[in-house]
């Protein structure tokens, strides 16, 4: 089934920002065995947006379109489908009652240019959209069922998890089925995941397998087509061996958990407590295991000791160690994680310190350098590294990930 | 002048890779006054192409296509365009000595694959890459000049600046100028925005008004277009003041930067020195501060004291207090505030504290509540929020954003 996906807004073709909705929902849609065919991105231009939509629609099967729901006069997406159509926009008492209601939940008051988000093309059907206030539709333009949702990222995705995703399985030609498993992994490059899972399945089309690139991590992705769903997951449990063979040591998981959430996990399970010491990543790794709700059952806290001061008189590194090693050295992260671990009163102590750059780095310690350790009742496990590349913010994310999936190796050792 | 983007690879609409290729050039595109009409991204389909490349040429006044002209069999792109300009492929032996000088340069032998690089359509104009082995081209599709060029970021944004720009600069037809200006703005919502701007110059259709919402904060956009560069900026001057009138009480910088390094920069102004506590905001607002390379200048670091033990061992936070008020209240953040900045002998600290959800919320303080204290030598100031809506990842980001915009404001007050 060909699909061709709209992004709709002036912020996209004038570079303000990047168009990640349209690869994520790629990514979904290749993984379900769906074909995009193309992707295109427009601006806030009416006659622009329905052309695009006409022609899509004359292509594809089924297009999917993002962004220009909202209620300013930039937002031109509604009109615009409702013009590919040939039909007038109507006042819809049921879109309307379900933004009222989302506003009075959320204690808002009603602007009146909200009262635009309730006009919608005569025909269209209407799809619910419990985390925001523009209401998504679905309608036909030349025969061709078109998507119409908000370009605000967990709006779309979870309109295309509840809304969209289960329409398009039920109007899908083929009688094929398909099913998919994902493996999240740190550490090694697509091409050498690539390289390693070469050949697997290889003569099999109905294989495909397929990798995405989130930075710091890849996320590889299996999925097979069969009859029925039975037939399909026989095969993908059959393959699935083979995989964990040959990437198995670079996943972190294998259901759609992020590292913070593995970690956090793991920790619940044994009752251990963590503290964090935080040098280069200024609170990346504190932001990062905070993101998980619940977190206080194991997290306790930590320091940001981005001055040596702090480390010095908070952490408790010993200020000679400073001296002799610098505070970018597996020693000082030693001490650090040691003394976030007694600071908190936790089990464990995990710090990171480094070189972000782009400034100060030093022959002996170049931009990219870092040393991480982790702290606990069986002693210091610390490592070093040297990011070849990648510019400040990359070598804290990665610093991040890094000093995270070291926490996990060692509690599942 | 209308400018079409083609972005080509199977690895783009299978979602494999975001194309950020595309944005960098709409941007690049966009600052000199061109107009990115349409981005496309289409797979490694020879016919594909072949018709995007027909339907961009008979719209726009120029083409710009990234990608798929490596040695390997899924590099159609130069077929398509030959096709589509209803040219054949010819050896260019100019082409082939740039390709020998190039390797031989980089030391590495030639394969045999790599002699299909230099067959190019016929008519076409070679565009050298200095610095890799595919070299461009420039030619007519229905009379519309198209360039074409690898999709290696750093060869095809080469390629950009010394062989597209300016011969795109000598082909504009158009002697429209155009010029922009943004405020990014923090507290109040897009519609509001919206309606607070809602007049403004509005029958003057060369007068764009843009807002992009990059939660939680609206950056507000207004470009204007001109015969020359000279009348664009005195109409931009002349609307400018009313812009400021209307919404000039949301705007934290008039220029690109973001809150971190507009407060960043205002404390090293004033040579002073901040430190953070932050309870559910987890290390964000660190992380946040130490996006800004050379912070170390102002930023000492802090305390994540998520749980309540740091908050009073390391913060001094009394325990009476949160015994009598609660974690999330104005006396423990003007506490914690208090205590980050006597810890790390700084001139400013900034706390925070609130129930960032989903879980731990009471009918006194629900999801959503949030105490922000900013102490200084004058005092601490200090102020309550309950954040209407959102989840838990949404009331974190807008708690930091706050926190900083309270600082802000102390700073400038």
């Amino acid at each position: 089934m060909r699909i061709e996906i709209i992004a709709s807004g002036d912020e996209i073709v004038t570079g303000r920002i990047t168009d990640t909705n349209s690869s994520r929902l790629a990514f979904e849609l290749t993984l379900r065995g769906f074909d995009v065919a193309r992707i295109h991105a427009i601006g806030d231009d009416l006659d622009g947006i329905s052309a695009l939509l006409l022609e899509c629609a004359s292509r594809a099967e089924s297009v999917i379109c993002a962004g220009g729901l909202g209620p300013t006069s930039d937002d031109l997406t509604t009109e615009a489908a409702a013009n590919a159509a040939g039909a007038t926009l109507e006042f819809r008492e049921e879109a309307w009652r379900e933004i009222e209601e989302r506003f009075a939940k959320i204690n808002l008051p009603l602007a009146p240019t909200n009262r635009k988000q309730a006009f919608l093309p005569a025909g269209a059907e209407i799809l619910p959209n419990p985390i925001g206030t523009a209401p998504g539709f679905l309608m036909n333009i030349d025969n061709t069922p078109c998507f119409f949702a908000p370009g605000v990222p967990r709006e779309l995705f979870r309109m295309f998890d509840e809304q969209i995703l289960p329409r398009l399985e039920k109007t899908r030609t083929d009688s094929d089925v398909y099913t998919a498993r994902i493996w999240r992994t740190f550490g090694h490059t697509e091409s050498g995941l690539g390289e390693l899972l070469q050949g697997l399945a290889k003569d099999d089309r109905s294989v495909r397998l397929s990798f995405r690139a989130s930075f710091p991590e890849i996320i590889v992705g299996l999925s097979v087509r069969a009859e029925n769903l039975g037939e399909a997951e026989r095969k993908l449990e059959s393959l699935a061996p083979d995989v964990e063979r040959r990437i198995g040591q670079w996943v972190y998981t294998r259901d759609n958990r992020g590292l913070p959430e593995v970690v956090g996990d793991i920790l619940r399970e044994k009752g251990l407590k963590l503290a964090v010491a935080e040098s280069c990543t200024g609170g990346m790794i504190g932001e990062m295991l905070t993101t998980v709700p619940g977190c206080s059952d194991y997290f306790a806290g930590g320091v940001i000791s981005y001055s040596n001061e702090l480390k010095i008189k908070v952490l408790d590194v010993p200020e000679e160690i400073i001296r002799r090693h610098g505070a970018v050295s597996a020693e000082c992260a030693r001490f650090m994680a040691e003394g976030a671990r007694k600071l908190a009163g936790a089990h464990i102590g995990l710090a990171v310190t480094g070189v972000a750059g782009p400034g100060g780095g030093t022959p002996e310690k170049p931009v990219g350098a870092v040393w991480l350790a982790c702290a606990s009742d069986r002693g210091v496990e610390s490592r070093g590294g040297q990011w070849p590349r990648g510019d400040r913010e990359q070598i804290r994310l990665i610093t991040s990930f890094a000093a995270l999936d070291l926490l996990r190796r060692v509690l599942t050792e």
